[in-house]
């Protein structure tokens, strides 16, 4: 096949629908170098703007993955699921549940990411545990699994080469929010973990990419469909997504969230998120008990046991789990408080995720290390009646110059009036293959 | 100020303005290559897709003119004007156009291109005599031009850079005919040139970049807009292209015909072209006497002497202005006839460029070498009734594998029908600031 760059730029710009040998040769080339970055930029932006039809996406998202190594788990018996969160505020979610399902027997080959943004990052909320690794080769990644039915891995380095390589490109050139180059992105990394189904946590609301229903019903409707054309069984739940999930946001915080849930003391929002992906899990694993079952196991400590046991296989300092109170903490704290009394109308996730990641919390580019102990702990969600005076939340940081150019950003995520919100669900659509 | 790329792709992305200040910025940093050939590409991308606002326009025009040097040719008292053409098959204008009005007193400070796709170049076309320097430093540019009141030359090295990076950035990233960017790109050297006056000869047909009357339009006020904006007198002429102008199309093939011109023996449309945009050159700079002075200064031989008088100072065999018949030529000779007896109703001049290309005329790619002596002589243009048999054409040739390739395509792009077509204007519109 014969193509050259310029002309598959072309045609993406004047709406020419790319062959799939084409996208195939392009992926190829840019990830051999043949391709230079500035050409991919262009094409990057041509498909920013004038979009990806479902079979140029299909053909993307294969591509892509095909561009490295593809995981082939089917010597592990049983079925091989995985979640993925399109990202939201204080989203600790894959770290109860993935021990949880894995105790009712879901096998679970997860790989999650870094915080980049205002989100932060499972990888980074795990290394609050002293010893944690996350950096697993193909082959202990592959032994984790087999023998523990589950690992907490971060991507490995043969897996979707192209994706690492434009995604670095896309962060430098104003292409990342796109539709298309977001969900073959995810689906692309998913996909190459070798697994039988996935369920997608597709967020909704101010904290999230995607601000408004259609545009997460969408992105739903394009991943749910690229993971079915994939022949994995994939099924989206759009989740709210106005204030951030649970009580804590940060890294050692949301760890001791986690591990809250799986001590069956967890915030009732966190617990619904974790319950409702896990059925659907169990669903698309063919395992029977449902929620029930997931209830007995947090119950029953089954669960918990299956993060010890996970966490001492991936060289963790188990004491950390059985007493949170070890976790990272920071010197000082300062509260922020409401200025008058009333109710709860606003929460606001995006700037609480801000402030979070200026503090300290997370990443504003890949190169900056995050300061595991500051956090931001919620003590008035959407709904809740507050007392003038009374703490919003209290917030752990180490450095005072740092807070104090938060301090107002901060205040300013609260809004608080006489009658209260509408009460919002937090699950709020099932996607599925139509 | 402090911007940064990232934002102002993102700015473009969401069709929001770019501030003058941006995009002063965002040229120099990449001119020094502070912003990469990637994001630039982005952003180049954005624009094509998104468009620019006239303000816009403005600002990023003034940017590349000041990313180099700025000609100061104050000193020279009389009024400087140029023309620029933006290109079609066989249009020699320039060669015949800046002695004759350089001969009437309008200063001329002529900067050419070389041939790149489908048309040639003036500066091609001159080197075809021995010797013919256009490769001048600023100092010498001013000297020839202000001892004899014009100067044929190429763009100095030191004249807008940003467009020279960013011309061949466009050329890879399939962002080349994008109105914004081909007007400012134009522009910008020519404002460079420290001209009082500048008559743009925008080309519309088949054989142009602009196929139609509405484009050709748009792009001529663009870039008047922008000459005035700069304090430049500015006018446009919509001239047609759908057939070569005149009967030579290749480089020693149009240095002849140009001679002829300067001889009082060139080809009506030549000649019209000649004397409408010298008119015009002559309004510009403020000298009286239009068409009638042109005429004169043909049949006295005044224009004629002035080509020889520039091309002796910059270096050329004069003895080939004298007898054209020392211009090179070609070993092989072909002939194509016409199929039937009828009227010629097309002579297209996009194919006979490019088949003049390909023969070895032009450079399809910027390291291409040229064969000087190839050409095509039409010897049916529109309109002229032609007998079955009768030579459409005369092709000069070196290479006989080439000559083999391109026959079919030649002998295409002739019609030849029993009725007569509609006669067309070549001089279509004039367009002026409003």
């Amino acid at each position: 096949m014969a193509f050259t760059a310029v002309e598959l730029i072309e045609a993406k710009r004047e709406h020419r629908e790319l062959t799939p040998e084409a996208i195939a040769w392009l992926i190829e080339a840019y990830t051999d170098g043949v391709v230079p970055d500035y050409q991919m930029a262009a094409m990057a932006m041509a498909i920013f703007l004038n979009g990806m039809s479902a079979g140029e996406l299909a053909a993307w998202t294969g591509a892509m993955l095909h561009s490295g190594e593809v995981f082939d788990l089917s010597d592990i018996g049983a079925a091989k699921v995985d979640k993925h969160s399109t990202g939201g505020v204080g989203d600790k979610i894959s770290i109860p549940l993935a021990p949880l399902v894995a105790s009712v027997g879901v096998v679970v080959p997860m790989m999650s990411g870094r915080g980049l943004g205002h989100t932060g990052g499972t990888l980074d909320k795990l290394e609050t545990i002293p010893g944690f690794t996350t950096r697993l080769d193909p082959d202990r990644f592959r032994e984790v699994v087999s023998t523990h039915g589950m690992v907490f891995a971060g991507q490995t380095e043969t897996l979707v080469p192209a994706d690492r390589k434009l995604y670095a490109l896309r962060d430098a050139t104003a292409t990342v929010p796109s539709l298309p180059l977001i969900s073959s992105s995810i689906m692309s990394k998913k996909l190459a973990e070798g697994l039988d189904g996935l369920v997608l946590d597709v967020k909704t609301g101010s904290g999230a990419f995607m601000k408004d229903i259609e545009g997460s019903r969408l992105l739903a409707r394009t991943m749910v469909e690229i993971g079915v054309g994939h022949g994995v069984r994939t099924i989206a739940l759009i989740t709210g997504m106005d204030q951030p999930l649970g009580r804590e946001v940060g890294n050692a915080n949301e760890m001791r969230e986690s591990i809250d849930v799986l001590r069956g003391r967890g915030p009732e929002d966190v617990v619904q998120l974790t319950l409702a992906l896990g059925e659907v899990m169990m669903e698309l694993a063919g395992i029977d008990g449902g929620r029930d079952a997931l209830v007995d196991a947090i119950d029953s400590g089954k669960a918990l046991e299956k993060l010890i046991e996970v966490t001492k296989a991936q060289g963790g300092d188990t004491s950390f789990i059985e007493d949170p109170g070890l976790l990272p903490t920071c010197s000082e704290e300062a509260i922020v408080t409401a200025p008058v009394a009333g109710f709860v109308t606003r929460c606001d996730a995006l700037t609480i995720g801000v402030v979070a990641t200026r503090l300290g919390a997370g990443r504003e580019h890949q190169e900056d290390t995050i300061d595991t102990g500051v956090g931001i702990t919620l003590e008035a969600k959407l709904g809740d009646r507050v007392e003038a005076g009374q703490p919003l939340a209290r917030v752990a940081y180490n450095n005072a110059a740092r807070w104090q150019a938060q301090e107002t950003s901060l205040s300013a995520a609260w809004t608080i009036s006489e009658t209260p919100p509408e009460p919002k669900d937090l699950l709020i659509e099932r996607i599925e293959a139509s």
